[in-house]
């Protein structure tokens, strides 16, 4: 998707909050404002967020000299979401449909997401998701939810590609693939994560953390974008991507990065601001399980 | 007060929100949203926020060519505060303390603000008010709330200046303004509006429409900006300021441009925005009574 003109004040509090977060003092953080005020006339509005906050972010650290502000956050998140994978595993056995309650959990999961929300208590998130009964989402923030399609097109798909999102995230990703796993073990995983630090997404050093390696082969998708970026992207993974028979897409800022598409993707995600939640037509605080048809594979499937 | 950092995103929004509010194209908005990003760097923190609002305000006017773009709110919002006025009064007449009851709603009254949230739905938030069973204001939300002491000054005090805020709102400082002059009626009140368009604050076409010269005089302040700054009021306006006995402020952009005033001030207010609500310690959505000692006011009862 393009930049919405609301964007560009969020880009500015997302600017200060990270020069924040990478121990700036005032005068600093004012410099930081100042430089983004300097490239915005400049700025192409059909640049997708993710393309934007990249450029404010890699701003950042070349500013305050701190490559990756969120380090620490993202260590915290990940410990605290192995922390609770015993309750995650024994809430999906406990379930009558054990996909579902995964997905659900894998969207849920979403929450940990510190570019929307700089103080985010992650503790208190966690035991949100977990303290619910029975089922993690209510009805009424169901509005876009196509679990049907997306278990009909796992069940005959052999290659998957798990696009992360977040550190701490990932740990409820790896439930899903666990449980997709369990469907059919010989269901071919990659999961991508960041090439570098960017807010608290997931890299690397990331999904060893969380044991991603266990259920899946983790790639580099070549972004240090918020989101899968596919011009910075690496030719191993563009092939990747373009070659799977299904591409599962977590987090608002792959959604912002790849909504126009030209492949089949299934976005999920909690939809986070008001930018986006209109643009999908939801509200703030729905979980969203969206079907995106690309044109590229329309055209496939046709002929 | 001074503008904090957090305030800069927030203009960015505010200069978006009004000139859509004034009609402008998609290119228009981004045009404000470049210009205020090129005289963001000259612009001194220094500054209280409404001094800063004032100047973003104006330059929207300016590009876009309207003079007023919260004319036909303004006046929508003075006939749906009328229509309610009976009910106010009959809610303050069944009221035990009736001046209490007077000072809720005048503070309840704050919430028809355009410059925090551009989507108010007034009628909604009159309802909020109007349906409440015998208190406007929570317990919990009277954190800052020293009713004692305003009462005690008022009963003292035979000249009052009272600064308006919001169309609208206006006509529940009526209802205030009537039950002090219902304790004396020799009391001598004067009722500030602003000299001129800004966001949806009263001018003295509102004072009037709201029926404030049957229980007031009203006069021009002098001041454009989204509050009372007192560099830019006018001598007639100082003189009265400086000689009042009391002074009862109303509203965020008041309280933002008077909070280190030399004299005492009642500021009465609600806290719309995260900076304002740290600043007074106070969360979101608090209904704020504070009593403000200016310097040279203690000075003159020590001497």
């Amino acid at each position: 998707m393009n930049t919405y003109l609301d964007c560009i004040p969020c880009f500015f509090k997302q600017a200060l909050e990270s020069s924040r977060m990478a121990g700036a003092d005032k005068e600093m953080q004012k410099k930081m404002l100042d430089e983004i005020a300097a490239i915005l006339p400049s700025i192409s509005l059909k640049l997708s967020p993710p393309e934007m906050g990249r450029t404010i972010y890699k701003l950042t650290n070349k500013l305050t000299g701190v490559n990756d502000p969120y380090l620490k956050i993202k260590e915290k998140s990940n410990k605290l979401a192995l922390g609770v994978y015993d309750r995650l595993k024994e809430r999906v056995g406990n379930s009558e449909d054990r996909l579902l309650m995964a997905v659900e959990l894998a969207i849920a999961g979403n929450i940990i997401d510190y570019g929307v929300k700089n103080s985010l208590n992650v503790e208190l998130e966690l035991e949100k998701i977990l303290v619910q009964e029975s089922k993690v989402i209510k009805e009424e923030k169901r509005r876009l939810f196509d679990y049907p399609k997306f278990k009909k097109d796992l069940l005959k798909s052999k290659s998957i590609l798990y696009l992360g999102d977040n550190a701490g995230e990932i740990l409820f990703d790896r439930i899903l693939i666990e449980e997709i796993k369990r469907i059919d073990s010989n269901k071919s995983i990659i999961f991508a994560v960041k090439e570098g630090p960017i807010i608290n997404d997931a890299l690397m050093k990331d999904a060893l953390d969380c044991g991603i390696d266990h259920v899946a082969d983790i790639i580099s998708s070549g972004s240090d974008g918020p989101g899968t970026i596919l011009s910075i992207c690496s030719e191993k993974f563009l092939s990747i991507y373009r070659d799977v028979d299904m591409v599962i897409s977590k987090g608002q800022g792959n959604f912002e990065a790849l909504s126009d598409a030209k492949r089949d993707i299934f976005f999920l995600f909690i939809a986070k601001c008001p930018v986006i939640a209109q643009d999908v037509g939801a509200r703030i605080g729905d979980v969203i399980l969206i079907y995106h048809q690309g044109q590229e594979d329309a055209k496939k499937r046709s002929s």
